[in-house]
């Protein structure tokens, strides 16, 4: 069987990327990887819909995260840290290591948090000096109120909203200034069509001014070293130049299909697939998805895990399973990144012969039927 | 003109391994993948010569090392930095902005760092928790007495010694185990003829058990939860899978090479190059110079930043320039990695042109000959 990659990250590189990450290495104090840089800087600014500097990093989205809260925050400070999953905690936990005071607005896995109690949270503690908010939750699949969360932080002074975007920016619009998010954090992994090694952070003019007072000790992740450096095209230290190859040729692939049409291409695969379970006689987990991984709930018949491993060991396929203590209950289709139409029938085909071996009932070619017909938007 | 890169980092990749990042991207919690971090990890023990963990983080070997700071010391901890270049001071730096209590051992650039100043630091200072030493200086392509300081530190209990190899690890031998190195760091871009993004750092016992008392706040490059994964062949967090493919490859094309021919072809390539600097009628700027970068020392009649630049413009060659006071009095040739001996005649050619448009008095061909000749033991 050929691989197949579905998961939520990595996601596959498209030809035109592997090729141009496998030209001969560049240094990149030449004029001509200034150039590369420069144009990476402005795709990104331009996803990111933003004015504000966006920093590339060489490391995984959470060094970038790590970044924010190493350069922006202090020992002591109060944070509110929205968690509804298994990214969400990470965060919460990483701002604890560096002697945050957190205070945690959780939410049971699968719903989305109500804004109430972020307000309620906000109201509570008004020296909170950050929020932090999980747009699309990978662990269970959740879209989260980003906006409505922004619109609750934006016109406090002393707060900034730390936005882990890194399975969304790229799948549906998020509008970092006209939001006022002041920290975007996202990784190469993703809908960016890279391999992991690239984290990329965005800065408000309003979290420049936190870093003033911040006091969190940082070397590597020191963003203001960062930004010195990068507003010139250059990096503080080493960066990752051929996959700074590969993200001007993502970058340029996604501007020549056109933000709003990636959008939509992303928003049409993931109806497709929620049609496709509801066509399995399956149920969707989450209470709003987020349209870049589809998390399919289980029923007590038929075990996530089993489902996740047979497409592995029988179809050679890599979707995920569910996490912690969703390990049997969910399983979950990622199509964010370089995936079309085709890619989803042939999927929810592979599910269909699987659950079909695991002795779950299902009507072979009824998932596909269902998101045919969601593609021909019958 | 042809690109020809010959700076201390990144270096050129070998064909072999471009092709080994080209192929489709893989999940990295996959049999598949779990086969190739074990083999990237055994491979790296071979290389370090050690059966201490060597761990693998999507990061610059600037990370690395600061993934050494944050796991291993506390706020306040004494910490002798020995430096005698911009690499050792960026260490010191390091260690400051984590709060240590850095005692310098500074030596003037170009200069070898007198052991006995090392022992003398060490003697005032019996509450030493760390000593950094630069192997291979690339700032001055100065060799540092690692050996004797390893002999020194190595009985201390309570005392760590932090070596950075980053352009010396696979230059010359290191038996990280027989010389009692608890913490050795390098990066991808350099012998090991990869693309930047990986940091490497291998732990000993002693560093191990340092961490239990280390309070420096830490997340991304929590070494301890590195361990824990990378045992299973796992990483803490989304590991930049493109590179790591790569890396097999590289450590495969190392072994199939022998490492002792790989240090014999480093020291050759080095012998002849000092060979042709003295042909050419310069001398080499480090008192002790390493197998990895020859620094060339300009008189007052040629500017070292003029040959750097000439070599890029005219040549489409990067070496390297002089950094900080270094700019206008140096240049720099790198000769580590994937480099043979024709590579070397190549760049010592180009630089007798260089120079001669720069109208400095070189007999052409003369720094050739010098090499020719070292190449055939003459």
């Amino acid at each position: 069987m050929k691989y197949r990659l579905l998961a939520p990250g990595p996601t596959p590189v498209p030809e035109r990327v592997l090729l141009a990450m496998g030209g001969p290495m560049l240094h990149h104090r030449t004029p001509a990887f200034e150039q590369v840089f420069e144009q990476c800087r402005t795709g990104l600014q331009a996803l990111y819909q933003t004015k504000n500097d966006v920093l590339i990093l060489a490391s995984s989205g959470t060094g970038a995260f790590e970044a924010g809260i190493a350069s922006f925050l202090s020992p002591g400070d109060k944070v509110v840290a929205i968690h509804n999953g298994k990214f969400g905690e990470r965060w919460a936990k990483m701002a604890k290591a560096y002697g945050a005071n957190v205070v945690e607005v959780k939410t049971t896995w699968g719903k989305v948090t109500p804004i109430a109690e972020v307000k309620a949270a906000l109201d509570a503690n008004p020296d909170v000096r950050a929020v932090f908010i999980v747009a699309s939750e990978s662990s269970t699949g959740v879209r989260q109120p980003v906006e409505e969360v922004s619109a609750l932080v934006k016109d406090r002074p002393d707060t900034l909203l730390f936005v882990d975007a890194i399975t969304a920016l790229g799948v549906w619009s998020i509008p970092t200034d006209v939001l006022g998010i002041d920290v975007l954090v996202t990784g190469s992994q993703k809908a960016l069509m890279l391999p992991p090694g690239l984290g990329f952070i965005s800065v408000s003019d309003k979290a420049w001014k936190a870093m003033e007072r911040a006091k969190n000790p940082k070397f590597y992740f020191d963003l203001r070293r960062e930004r010195d450096n990068q507003r010139k095209n250059q990096s503080a230290f080493t960066p990752a130049v051929s996959l700074m190859m590969g993200l001007r040729e993502a970058l340029l692939m996604l501007k020549e299909e056109g933000h709003p049409n990636v959008f939509d291409r992303h928003a049409r695969l993931a109806k497709a697939t929620r049609a496709a379970v509801a066509g399995m006689g399956l149920s969707v987990f989450a209470e709003r998805p987020a349209d870049s991984i589809t998390s399919v709930q289980c029923p007590p018949t038929l075990n996530g895990d089993a489902v996740y491993k047979t497409l592995r060991d029988r179809y050679n396929i890599t979707i995920a399973g569910g996490q912690d203590h969703l390990k049997d209950g969910v399983f979950r289709i990622a199509h964010l990144g370089y995936f079309d139409e085709l890619d989803i029938i042939t999927v929810v085909a592979a599910i269909e012969m699987a659950v079909t071996e695991l002795k779950f009932p299902v009507t072979l070619g009824a998932g596909v039927a269902a998101a045919q017909k969601s593609f021909l938007g019958k």
